[in-house]
């Protein structure tokens, strides 16, 4: 799977958001980061190449703030030149991801909250464009009030991301786990820790597996004590 | 009561539509018409003039085509640097209005249309906008398919929308009576017609006004009947 991410903010530089989520973007696999600029409407040549573009990745994620509720004019210039209404020949079976962000809390975007709208109704143009180009919308990725963040729910919100922008859908916990044991295999086999920290990482590493194997097996138990149940009634 | 209709198209004189919504208005009370062009957003400068200008309007109606299921990056450019997200002291009590035109038929964007979403979903961030702003947000007004309209199509789609900009809310339908008395009126004192279209006119207002006595007895009537019928209960 390849994935890009089409980065919309008008003033991508000053965005400590954007700046983060580029930092992890570059530690995925796969990933092209992609921020998007005013394309005149008249070059052709330029349109043509982000079309082209398009069609590498299976994934296409859109990036963006929430302005007034909406995307940015950008993004909005951008879909308006380069996708056609006739183009579900081209993008039927990729995936559409949204990550945005917001400046108030998520629990204010519902039915009687101070927004009043939830960002599900507000962002469903574009789940109108996945519609109409028989696209496979993915669940929105909501980035609140970034700049409140403790240190500790910006490293979740780093795995959680890396895994949206990397992870096969639909993202069960089995793939999350292996996406996990990847990871952490992958900073074992890298060269720049010591031995303390390598051992303690394949402690972490062997326990995380173990765990894993365990959970199997109960699983497996309880869906034969379902099927056991099951035909008693 | 003053309107501004605030125009966003990307090809405004290309647009049928459009020249043909700026005609009618041009024949409107205390309408002023706005296209809306790029705004550089370090031009303090025009960005104040726009921001001063709304405040001589009580009712601001946002007109555009859907793009993509959403106003075009035009509309979103202008909200974003001339809209302060504390104006609601500027924007509290004014009327927002929203004139869209769509290339699909309406009964396309519903649950199980061709589209999926209702127009009042998709346009749900303009609610938020209104909400946000404490502003009394008016019925949509959709124009679909202009230019599969026939003559006469065209002619009642005049009406209202000279009515969309005119008619103090709610639009009752003693208040179109009285909008289409008044206009009548004026047609008959204008001086561009010939005796036989004069009495013809007249002629249709002395019904039309007959009729309207006529519906205001019938309605007292039923008012009295209901009152009676409530009591026997």
């Amino acid at each position: 799977m390849k994935t890009i991410v089409i980065v919309a903010h008008p003033e991508l530089q000053a965005s400590g958001t954007q700046q983060f989520l580029k930092e992890a973007a570059h530690s995925a696999d796969g990933v092209t980061w992609h921020p998007l600029k005013w394309v005149n409407t008249n070059d052709n040549a330029i349109i043509g190449q982000e079309r082209k573009m398009l069609q590498n990745y299976t994934r296409i994620i859109l990036q963006f703030p929430l302005y007034w509720y909406q995307a940015p004019a950008l993004l909005l210039q951008w879909l308006a030149v380069v996708l056609h209404t006739d183009d579900e020949q081209k993008m039927a079976e990729k995936e559409l991801g949204i990550v945005v962000n917001i400046g108030q809390p998520l629990s204010d975007y519902r039915l009687g909250g101070s927004q009043g709208f939830s960002l599900s109704e507000l962002l469903s143009p574009f789940a109108a464009i996945a519609r109409r180009l028989k696209m496979k919308l993915l669940p929105l990725f909501v980035i609140e009030q970034f700049h409140y963040q403790q240190e500790n729910q910006k490293k979740h919100l780093l795995v959680e991301y890396l895994q949206y922008l990397e992870l096969e859908q639909p993202f069960t916990f089995a793939k999350k786990e292996e996406w996990f044991i990847k990871h952490l295999q992958q900073i074992i086999n890298s060269e720049s820790k010591n031995e303390v920290e390598e051992s303690t990482w394949n402690a972490v590493l062997e326990l995380f597996q173990e765990r894993s194997e365990e959970l199997a097996e109960l699983k497996a138990e309880i869906k034969i004590m379902r099927r056991d149940d099951e035909n008693q009634i």
